[in-house]
């Protein structure tokens, strides 16, 4: 069997900082005014599912690294400015963890927040993949808004 | 460094095969006239983006193992039980050509359709990032229909 990387550890970090900063362009397009009340299909503002993907990266770091899961969810209606604020501060957060997986540990299985049981690696890319699916819902949304949202294939 | 590997080829192979598996739902739970016909925002229907999620796999798989890019789009609107059929016959293929991968090809830089040039593994990775973006927006119009999605963090 080869030892050839599949994606190195640093390749993945890239591969997610990359969606966020998509992700940070397309609530930064969002208009202000709508971003906590505009909604289709019943569905939550895209507000609301911000707060959801704010809520996943650090306590699944945390847990990845330490072994301690511990979810704190706040459902408090931001403003945008406080959305990317926080955004930003978690994107050096996760810069600043990161380092600290053992590379062991991606194919470790874990239990998630009592949640998810299986391999870091996982459980990371359900976080990855989450974000992107909420952040194509708020496509949608734009689009409804009369928003040109950003290119999806930009990711610098 | 450690050899310990962030994700084996055979743990991305069930991830994306997992996500399709998902993705099948969501075509399955839309009602088939609306598929190529409802939209929001003066988007695509979901019939036509899965029909754009139909074109990248092969030849992206194709490119990967035998270094040819060669794009044939089919634009031509098809109905649900066409649209389950390629989805069912593709998820075969996936399987079949897969184990034809050299390990070290992932990491190798590769020039997709002209259009992208990067890892194999960010090729791969765009492909499924793009089926669950656009699996995503037909979330929307489902609950826009009044249908219940497919719940997502099922995918067995």
């Amino acid at each position: 069997m080869s030892s050839a990387p599949v994606i190195t550890s640093a390749g993945l970090l890239n591969h997610w900082q990359a969606h966020r900063r998509l992700t940070r362009r397309v609530i930064e397009a969002f208009p202000a005014d709508q971003l906590n009340s505009f909604s289709l299909g019943g569905m939550r503002s895209f507000g609301a599912q911000v707060l959801e993907m704010l809520s996943m990266p650090i306590p699944t770091m945390v847990g990845i690294t330490t072994g301690k899961w511990e979810v704190s969810f706040d459902r408090g209606t931001q403003p945008k400015a406080e959305l990317l604020a926080r955004w930003d501060a978690q994107t050096r957060e996760i810069d600043a963890i990161w380092p600290k997986v053992r590379p062991e540990a991606w194919q470790e299985t874990m239990d998630a927040f009592g949640y998810f049981q299986g391999p870091a690696i996982d459980i990371l890319l359900y976080v990855i993949d989450n974000e992107v699916h909420h952040r194509a819902q708020g496509y949608v949304y734009l689009r409804a808004l009369g928003v040109e949202p950003p290119p999806f294939h930009v990711r610098d």
